[in-house]
């Protein structure tokens, strides 16, 4: 039953987790027309945050950017609980990322960047799309690094 | 001449305010398609920031939450004013949450509910969104919460 | 050859830079139906930032409109290398500005009027779109200014 994006995944050595149910009166995700908006995601792991606190104090350059690939791993974990088939998946077409960072620290490039890396990994030349990438002094739960996205699909 | 959604907002006893006009050379929304992008909204009453300050500091959760939900009226009262009929609503898409948080402050989900919850209980399910919620140092005119929104219409 | 709005470009005496190449598996700029999605764009002058720094702090409110300024027009010139002519845009649909900000600075829509201005100035009435403006605590390389645009074209 596996697509190819997930067969991907498996060589990629990474196993979706389940999708995040909604918490709130909000959504993991809104479908509208052929778009997917995907909900801030934060890089939970096994369900509680796995990289917390902030880019240029205690979180350095590499952990930052497992947080943004985990990040990225929970948004494709909800495209396809949206989806069903992550080969539907036409285009990532916007990543927002948002870097809990402190004053000094003006790398959040190269911090969503394991997100990006991760988006083309798996969706190859569909998985290029636009961002944002800013710091902020603090986010949800005390996450390194919050990102959404807005995904085209077939 | 009040449709149903204006009903549900009377049974509320919510009065929605004049939709700000443009103060410069953006506008409150604009309709692209049947999306309806709303500018990012304050936590404006009777013409003014009725809840300024930060969270974690000087502003509690019940206030942060308030002035989402402050918010999230300024935003239908925008609706309302680009579709004349609420009732066209068929889906709040997206909201964006910015939180104004001391550093120490990883609750914006919780405050963001303020406006999550009212959006659900004016549009019911069609209220159910997908959003972000992340803090900030500052936002403007000092004021505790800013929402921007997506809107589908019909 | 050139269109409407870049005659409208050199009245203002702008020179569009070279739009900025991708730096990494993001892009600068994606289409999506006939919505033009242009990732976060830094004041950029001559291949690096122009104007970086804190708003409240050691940037002026003058030369943090600049910054915005800037931005704009390194959007117009990612809308022109998607699009090709300029007449094809339709309307600036959104504006997402972030301002690093010290924690008193809450002019942020005054900011960001440098972009909006900008963006009147040259497509007139389809250049008035929705926005969000919020304060950051720090951005990429330390820019005063960054904003992302949604733009609908034909």
């Amino acid at each position: 039953m596996a697509g190819n994006t997930e067969k991907t995944l498996a060589k990629l050595g990474i196993a979706l987790p389940q999708a995040a149910a909604p918490a709130a009166n909000y959504v993991p995700f809104v479908i509208s027309g052929n778009l997917l908006f995907v909900s801030g995601q934060l890089p939970m792991e096994n369900g509680k945050i796995a990289i917390s606190g902030t880019l240029g104090d205690s979180v350095s350059l590499e952990d930052g950017q497992k947080a943004a690939r985990l990040c990225a791993i929970n948004i494709i974990a909800q495209a396809k609980a949206a989806l069903g088939d992550l080969d539907r998946v036409r285009r990532v077409v916007r990543l927002g990322g948002f870097v809990a960072s402190a004053n000094g620290f003006t790398d959040q490039p190269r911090v969503v960047n394991g997100a990006s890396d991760l988006m083309v990994a798996v969706f190859g030349d569909a998985g290029r799309h636009a961002r944002a990438a800013v710091g902020v002094n603090v986010l949800p739960l005390g996450a390194a690094v919050e990102i959404d996205a807005i995904i085209e699909f077939a």
